[in-house]
């Protein structure tokens, strides 16, 4: 339930998100082990579906991913990006994707999202019934689901909905 | 004192905010009374100090209140605009100020910073130390000033620091 | 006739241009003379008329025209502005223009439309029949009118006819 | 050498373009011949040089053509575009180049410069001497090299420069 002195958009607790599925990661520090949900559990948690010859997630999503990551610096936020290719599999693979997060300097944790035979979207994606790319999730301390968007989320809203979450 | 749970910026409580001091209010509901530190006492406050023939203002500050007002629609936010003329006080008086607000679409209620002979600033510009135009002040709802910034503050961070009083 | 090979947008020779009707000059250079049809016969000129409290003049019609400043500078082109006062007259009047080009460091000669009694558009305004704000006039250097439009007009096709005057 | 007439940039004639060197094409019309440079004699040729995992010409390079081919839809101009990869070569392959070109709707003819061993660079940006990538390069309609850049051009420049070879 939304009340006059909520942030607009978050829902309520109670749902649990789903772990990921991922292929390689790539934007690791030297040592670092993969991230997983248990892992990461008591910080806030940001995820960007993207592919990345998706016009939106290029133009918009990565872009306001990066000024994200500068206004947060040093906030407990964790951001990841899951490249969860459902169409052109030929032309996204991982060498493809490793000299675009070169190029467009992402420089965040990015995970390949499992293909498996069979399905034209990845595991992780269906998982979490993602309809497109970009999408946005946002994760609490406490691993629930909080925040899911399909395409372009305004600047203040998306400020005010990790505040929220840091603030809990 | 910030910990890695705040969002960005926000300044601890303790500071009381100070009363404006206006000649006139533009955008009043009718029967609405003149908005007070008083009256407001309990709401979250966002005062846009600005100038109708400053660049910054009328290309970038006063955009991004439009915007706040329509992503914090229908939560317990209120925008005040303040007109806080500092230089050519003849080609910024009430008439014109009027006009420049119907034509901008400028819908919140607008204060005329109280004008003092042998001041160029007015008086509540003068109170709160204002440095310039577009200047951005919080106030949080125990009428405590929480911000205050001279120039750009980007949407990521307005939206947290507004989250964030919004959630107290 | 247009043809395959013209730059969109050009009227055809043959149309003289109107001599403008202006009470007051700003941006003169020291000594310079009112600038009128006869005395710039030979140049290319670009008029913008505008209102200074239109915010399509202020956001799209003014920094267009300092963007033709810049990259036409050393070229062969006049540049004027035509303060077209229609409505909110108190508001605008020559010492609110005069702060307001200081501020928008708008640098190029400014005629103020003159104004005639029984009328609410100014006389340049009603002998060109300009439809509204902003506005954009091209006259080559026979001093026929070759362009005229209201509102926006992309700085590629500005260019282009811009070029095809210069060209002549 | 430039005058106060000319627009601003265009190069003077003599210096003959030279052909390029295309493995592929993309964007043909059904049996339309591959483009060379005197199949289109006659024709004015705007050349964007790109590669897709540019941030330079996916942001800037390739919407602005796009916006060449809407205002001057009509007239006498042809564009090309070239895909010169000089790194990531096992990214930006001709099945990752139609995806991109399909996902970011470029419908003009584009050519994929040819690759020989030993180079890093392919054939046609060698002989060009082109620094980068996204390179400008417009041919007027006797096969000459009129204009070469490397980077971004303001839209109000490449007008003009079209402008003044379509009228020639």
């Amino acid at each position: 339930m939304r009340t006059g002195a909520d942030a607009p958009g978050l829902a309520p607790p109670g749902q649990a998100a789903l772990n990921w599925s991922v292929e390689r990661w790539f934007n690791l520090a030297p040592g670092q082990s993969a991230p997983t949900l248990d892992a990461l559990r008591g910080h806030v948690l940001l995820l960007h579906a993207f592919q990345m010859l998706c016009p939106g997630c290029v133009l918009h999503g990565l872009p306001q991913m990066q000024r994200v990551q500068q206004v947060f610096a040093g906030m407990d936020l964790r951001l990841l990006g899951l490249h969860t290719v459902f169409e052109h599999h030929e032309a996204m693979g991982p060498a493809s994707l490793q000299a675009f997060l070169h190029e467009f300097r992402v420089g965040f944790p990015v995970g390949v999202d499992r293909a498996e035979p069979g399905h034209a979207a990845p595991r992780t994606m269906r998982d979490y019934a993602l309809q497109g790319t970009p999408s946005l999730l946002l994760i609490d301390r406490q691993g629930d689901l909080r925040f899911h968007a399909l395409g372009r989320v305004e600047d203040l809203q998306l400020g005010a909905l990790i505040a929220q979450l840091l603030a809990q």
